[in-house]
């Protein structure tokens, strides 16, 4: 073929297939049992840079040694040329029949324009999208005129601890012009968007003791402070009815929303509204009432319970009064938030807020990441613009996502600027059930990253 | 042999046997797939009533045809004679390893005098004791001076509404003089008591529900009220900081504790503070300061959580901003406390908690019981006292138990006098995991249960 995109078009089938071989390994990171499953994906993407020409791919194994990196890299525009660096990640959140899939979450299926499965979404599309452009200007004839750096990750859904350490160890292994994070969603499946801030995170659990065992809560009750109820009249207290987080110090450090931030987020109001109504769907808007939908989810700093177990929860009843109690929290962040200052601001309030008739135990379990704010008038940031109106006919809006990146933190420490462009959909349930994606958005999403390669190319030349 | 006392003391390997073949059977009622288990066991008891002479067994089907009743009867003390009824449950509630079992929970293991299993107190231990008493009165050369009716419930785990509905519709198969409750707790190991005061119950689950499907809590976090949040919102009201229940008329109907009863929990007191540091050792007592342990235990309403799950609860983070979250909640109830008029009090005021951003779902679970006070100098009531000073060589104190014995209600109805009789121990971990019993109050039960039926026919003698 004459060129990449022309190269796309007529493999559009066997791309599809290739990413359905991809969605059907299980890489749970998050889950241990699930190393091999990570393992044969690795080798699976590596054997596939190889095939597509990259001249050099490896699989390097983590300090501990279940989730490889795996490395490509491509130099074939010489040493003069700049260097763009793709970072993805091919590892994926747990999934469940019984969480409410109507399919099998591991095995991909097609209805009506869309794919369902577990990674669809969140980052297998990624993965794929970006792979399959590098073949497409690796089996053409002209050239890319940047060289290329891939790198994949697999345990981005677990906290990214050992790629962080593989940067700092090995900077040039991953030194770049340009990175491109291609992870997260667009506005919607026909309005491509670039965002251009990221909430940070910090997470902890939080497990309440009582009692030494399980007990009959006939024989005891109302002797003992029942852990469940101690943990819900915590919890309870970490917000006002405004949904606004009652930890003394949480807001210390955020940098508010300015007025270019307000102007460029009014566009994507509607957008976020109708997606609220199609996807969330609940009873009532909620939260800071000063603060605009996309503000909210954007920009503003939340504290979440992303999960709460105690006592008998299986069908029928269980008279126990039971010995603990747990939760699993996490903090999204707003630029200028400390993750770990954070998470100590927290942990201190959970401690004071604990009465002296129960035990706790904090544990904060992520390293966390800062939020994000990047430059929407820098070179990465309009040649993204570029790919996406090419690929979707549509120029992109600029928006603030709520997902946390922490990687584009790591990035911009080898590289001169970062972009972040996805392919997904909020739509999509990422680490939801029923996760899908539309298929024009796979194919749209590899055009854009062609497109993407041959502007920096061009803007060099 | 020339009489039971002797029989059964020849007897006691035997016995131990047919208890623990009893105990290996997994009678599960909260859950259908044990239905085979419990049918199991129905016939197996029914057998054993047969072999040791009762005249008439039989194992009836309940409506719902999985938890059968099984009735047994020996009338040779002739038409004049009084006669008594011996109520037992032989259903469990659940268990699991994971739950804390140091031991298979469904494989009876003896160690330092004690046997481990689930259902070793709650409440095979009494089926046991009451049909070997049977047995050793039938078997010897003096026999009963009453009538004896057996009833064995297989249901009392999950609501026993069978039942109640059974004695509605046959009050002559139940019809007795007195009817002996044999469930519960005494004490301590060594120390008999006699329960005349027991709680009532009544039962719900929550299930707060606010986006149609589980989120991404990046994605979507600060736009939306997270179930479990709101849900801890809500249940952290229900009580207040001295541990009293909040909700409007949940005490309306109580009796309160009265000076006989103040002096008569005053000598249970310090075994139940004793069994408290054993048992329960949280890091503080808690509960209304006004009451005494053996009052707030025994005499005073309570409003526990006995479950509670939302979001993902297994290994690692899931980043999830959940569909739904949910609550089982029991109330233990005072005597004159109608279950009904207490749930209708509960769910009303959760409703009025539960604010519009979500949406809930109240679903009273269980028909409820009231609490039970039975008269302290009964004929029943003195046979019973004599019948443990005879077996344990010490007199038995009086006290109220927190458990709930719905069925006291319901023999109340074929009976002239209730009474109850219990050989667990609440060390013994009914409900909890590693539920066991001292080998030596199984043996104590069966003499205590053949005095009891002596005395019964000296009585009226």
């Amino acid at each position: 073929m004459n060129n990449p995109y022309e190269f796309a078009k007529a493999n559009q089938d066997r791309f599809l297939d290739e990413y359905q071989e991809l969605l059907r390994i299980r890489t749970i990171s998050t889950q241990p049992q699930h190393a091999g499953d990570v393992a044969e994906a690795a080798e699976w993407l590596k054997a596939m840079m190889l095939r597509i020409g990259m001249q050099r791919a490896e699989a390097v194994l983590m300090p501990e040694g279940r989730c490889p990196l795996v490395l490509g890299e491509w130099h074939g525009a010489g040493e003069d040329a700049p260097t763009v660096l793709i970072y993805c990640h091919y590892d994926v959140q747990p999934a469940e029949i019984a969480d409410g899939w109507e399919t099998a979450p591991f095995e991909p299926t097609i209805k009506d324009g869309r794919l369902y499965c577990r990674g669809a979404v969140d980052s297998k599309l990624h993965v794929m999208a970006n792979l399959k452009a590098v073949e497409s200007w690796l089996a053409s004839e002209v050239k890319p005129r940047v060289n290329i750096k891939v790198v994949l990750e697999g345990e981005e859904e677990s906290g990214s601890e050992n790629i962080n350490a593989f940067i700092a160890a090995h900077p040039e292994r991953l030194a770049a012009d340009i990175a491109m994070v291609s992870d997260g969603a667009i506005l919607a499946p026909d309005q491509p968007s670039l965002t251009y801030g990221l909430r940070g995170i910090a997470a902890l659990e939080l497990q309440v003791n009582a009692p030494v065992s399980d007990l009959h809560s006939g024989h005891w009750g109302g002797s003992v402070h029942n852990p469940i109820q101690a943990l819900t009249e915590i919890l309870a207290q970490l917000h006002d009815e405004n949904g606004t987080v009652t930890v003394p110090g949480f807001y210390d450090d955020v940098v508010d929303v300015t007025a270019t931030d307000r102007a460029l987020l009014q566009k994507v109001e509607p957008y976020l509204k109708a997606e609220w109504e199609d996807v969330v769907n609940a009873p009532a808007l909620w939260g800071e009432r000063e603060y605009s939908l996309p503000e909210r989810l954007g920009a503003r700093p939340t504290l979440e319970i992303n999960g709460i177990h105690g006592g008998y929860t299986g069908a029928g009843m269980k008279t126990v009064l039971p010995a603990q109690a747990s939760a699993k929290i996490t903090c999204r962040l707003a630029p200028n938030q400390d993750p770990a200052r954070v998470l100590r601001c927290v942990m201190d309030h959970i401690s004071r807020l604990a009465p002296d008739s129960v035990a706790i135990d904090l544990r904060p379990s992520e390293p966390g990441a800062a939020a994000v704010l990047l430059d929407v008038d820098g070179l990465a940031m309009r040649a993204a613009a570029e790919a996406y109106e090419y690929a979707w006919g549509v120029e992109p809006v600029f928006e603030r996502s709520g997902g946390s990146v922490p990687i584009c933190v790591e990035c911009a420490k080898v590289a001169g600027e970062v972009v972040i462009m996805s392919y997904g959909l909020k739509s999509g349930r990422a680490h939801g059930p029923n996760e899908n994606i539309y298929l024009r958005n796979f194919y749209n999403g590899i055009q854009a990253t062609i497109r993407f390669i041959d502007v920096l190319g061009e803007k060099r030349a």
